[in-house]
């Protein structure tokens, strides 16, 4: 709250009134709550006398549970963010607020690590004039990860504290109050989640069943909140690259009346009296879209996939990042611009998100990712030769198994010194019927997946905007037309050729950072087996 | 594709590479392709004859299939759109592709207007040296929302064509190519689609459903096309004004485990062998983004609701713009930011999206949307006086009705010029389990919902942070806690106090734009009774 908001609430001036009659109440309240603060003292100066006087009496404690009170007292401070802790405040005193990182009692001194998302500052207490050895008791009472609200002076430091992200300063303590309280016994520690896994070492890690099972707690750990900020620039990356082209963003319905792209891997949903379907993905609407004249659409949104594949890069419910254009003459018009779009997120992420992909890659260790600055295109058959001369047997007319796929990633790093490149021009018999052929050689179709580090994230194509081929070519794969009918229709009135594709965004975000389980780059991961928390 | 893309395509080099079997082979269907063109050719003259030399023989038909051949020498035509055409381009040949918005052949003259997204331009075609009679014949063969290439000359005109978005020239065609033809009997009219209903003029509009039924149509009018850039606008200034905030965007799931929110209005999804429900919210999620650390969270994203409401402002799938903020002590720091940055997302809308308003407006008409620099706050109770003032009989307790809400809304308009307004403190008995009531006063809560021309388009409130105090309320209100538990859990090892709310996407962009009916501002709305297209 801006403080020209808090001094309405406490004036009553502003859009905020009270009545007079709330006044009077609130007046009453606040000489209540004065009375009973007057009796707590009283209470903890009587423990001071028994432990020798309390210096910081009144300046350490719990706060009653905030409730957002007009009587509140305390809502005039304000707080210093733990990032911007340094040199510069040299001397000054401040409020931080914060999570209780770790703390030490030895004695009479008290070292507490105060901890805010990816920032850590020391906080150290003396027992002396301005802090009595009741503080630093009440200290060693509070639980890690609790809520504390601290307050203390800056001191520039001479031997940077390796130990905290602001490695300049420390905080000398003189009052901490608890604002919400950790249970004492925490299911993982935070450290154990950050730790890197390390056969020469003893130390505990945290398996990751354990982790998504106290989910809350692991996205604690400065990987997880380095990991999902990198998720966040991989959205704002993608939609900003789209949006510098002329795309626009739509949404899409993930109930669907009929399972369009195939019935064997589609959730069915009771809808009303009757039953529907969860979208496997926005192809048929981002088509409609464009069909409906918006020339260059993307959409970012939730798909489902009902596969019992319990792997290392499968879910039920992932993030897709999704765009249809119209082209002139080929679709390498998309299928460059999204080439071209995935190359500017990569940059983004270096450019913008170091710090936090350094973060990550101290506890999941990786290989830095590597892209050229024009993205590299095979032929689907020049993929294929690159295997077979590495002895592998892989058939021109076949799709690629994951390991096969991998090991083609190996040859191509290799090769090509990217981690990041097209496979274009699939053979026909492994793609959607929605799929344009290539007319120059049936075998193939002009049809595109894009991999990072041997794994795939888009799958795209061009698209049949004719109804008559389109309605051929799903008969061809036993699709009931009737179920179809408005996509197909959707094409009987003139559509532009177009091209597209779809990228999951956990996958994207997994290898680019090289993390071995996609369930790392989920919030909350849901998979055949998990759909808690 | 880039002129360098294609040239690397033509001429095999760069990435896409083409072995010398292949070239051979592509050479072989040039020369086929060539002959084939050749005997075309022939046939056309030959009717040329019957009908007088075709001075434009060779400039006009329709184009095979786009397949995105190698072949394909119309490759190196390079478009202009049609929003720049302009007076600057006076007496200059350009290419442009749209679709056939209008079409009227009399005698020796023919005009077309030619139509992409929401820009237009006059063409026109008189028999002479450079336009035979064979090329206007063919014109109008071809029917109206066929996507065409049309070539000619732009001239500046002495007159406004008041028809055409582009007012100051005209095309002076002289090729004309069919693309994409569309079927010849259109299920709907684009013009009678963007007619505004008026009950003075007999020409035809076209009712929402027989909209809905043919959206791939209705979605080309320029009203349809605008609302959908105000959409896309909404979601772009929400997300920059909550960045430069300081909230992260989160993804949140839809599958969830139980009916967490309360069971009535939930979609139950088969999972595998058991089953699963679509989250009605982000709700428990976001906030559990806030207990893991990440501050000030926003999503985008699907929320489902199973009510079988079928009104103007019911969808069963819309999509949410939700937020949640850790505050320091007053959850009125939240609902500030929230309101502020609904503020930034108006204020957006009619600096950037001005001319798309204004188009809207033309078919559905409304008065200008008003609203304040600070945000107008008004106590529950002062909303119920308000109203009580004007007659209306609301009891302080209860929630409002609809039509009741609509009245306050246009008391608030009279009285305090806006038409954005926000209620704050509802009564706690209305609120969700997971609401904080208000510590001063049991009667009410931290919560608030946020109008727009008297319709709510926000619900918010400070959550409970207190696992203890979650948990009696979830009692309270006979919820299942073993349902919950996760959720519940997600509070113990600390919290910050947090509030925040949830948007719906289509509502602001129905309220902002006073449409009757927010199924026009879904692309693709789901209700009861609708899930196609």
């Amino acid at each position: 709250m801006s403080d020209a908001a808090v001094d309405q609430v406490e004036q009553g001036v502003g859009e905020v009134k009270l009545s007079k009659k709330e006044l009077n109440k609130l007046k009453k309240q606040q000489q209540k709550a004065a009375l009973k603060a007057a009796s707590q003292g009283e209470k903890q100066e009587q423990q001071g006398q028994e432990e020798g006087e309390d210096v910081s009496a009144g300046k350490y404690g719990t706060y009653k549970l905030l409730q957002s009170s007009q009587l509140d007292k305390k809502k005039d401070i304000e707080f210093v963010d733990v990032q911007n802790l340094d040199e510069s405040l040299d001397g000054k005193e401040v409020w931080i607020r914060g999570r209780l990182h770790t703390s030490r009692v030895k004695g009479k001194s008290c070292f507490v690590v105060i901890r805010q998302q990816i920032y850590t500052i020391q906080g150290l207490l003396f027992v002396g004039s301005d802090v009595s050895k009741q503080l630093l008791k009440f200290i060693s009472t509070v639980s890690k990860e609790s809520i504390v609200d601290v307050h203390g002076t800056i001191h520039k430091v001479d031997q940077p504290i390796e130990s905290c992200s602001q490695r300049t300063v420390e905080l000398k303590v003189n009052e901490f109050w608890v604002v919400s309280a950790a249970e004492p016994c925490l299911p993982i520690q935070i450290e154990d989640a950050t730790r890197a896994e390390d056969p020469s070492n003893e130390l505990p890690t945290v398996a990751l069943d354990s982790r998504l099972d106290n989910r809350v707690l692991d996205l604690r750990t400065v990987t997880s909140q380095a990991i999902f900020k990198v998720q966040a620039g991989i959205c704002h990356a993608f939609r900003t690259s789209l949006v510098n082209k002329g795309f626009i963003e739509i949404h899409t319905p993930k109930i669907i009346s009929a399972a369009s792209e195939g019935g064997a891997n589609v959730f069915e949903v009771s809808y009303f009296k009757g039953s529907a379907y969860l979208a496997q993905s926005p192809q048929l609407y981002k088509q409609m879209a464009i069909a409906g004249d918006f020339g260059k659409v993307f959409t970012i949104g939730a798909v489902f996939r009902a596969e019992d594949s319990n792997t290392h890069r499968h879910m039920t419910e992932f993030v897709g990042l999704d765009l249809e254009m119209a082209f002139k003459f080929h679709y390498h018009e998309a299928m460059y611009t999204v080439a071209n779009c995935m190359i500017e997120v990569f940059k983004y992420l270096q450019s913008n998100l170091d710090s936090e992909i350094k973060t990550i890659g101290r506890q999941y260790k990786s290989e830095p990712f590597l892209f050229t600055e024009q993205p590299l295109v095979l032929n689907y058959w020049e993929g294929v030769q690159l295997l077979k001369e590495n002895g592998i047997d892989q058939k021109e007319d076949e799709d690629l198994s994951t390991p096969v796929e991998k090991e083609l990633g190996r040859l191509v790093r290799e090769k090509y010194q990217t981690d990041f490149y097209i496979l274009d021009k699939f053979p026909i018999t492994v793609r959607p019927f929605y799929t344009m052929s290539d007319p120059d050689d049936s075998r193939w179709s002009n049809s595109y997946d894009m991999f990072m580090r041997g794994e795939e994230i888009l799958s795209g194509a061009q698209r049949i905007h004719d109804p008559v081929m389109l309605t051929e070519r799903a008969k061809h794969h036993q699709i009931d037309i009737s179920k179809i009918q408005c996509y197909i229709d959707a094409f009987k009135y003139g559509c532009p050729p177009h091209a597209g594709g779809g990228i999951g965004l956990e996958r994207v975000t997994m290898l680019f950072l090289g993390l071995k389980n996609i369930r790392l780059s989920s919030l909350f991961p849901r998979d055949p087996k998990r759909l808690t928390p």
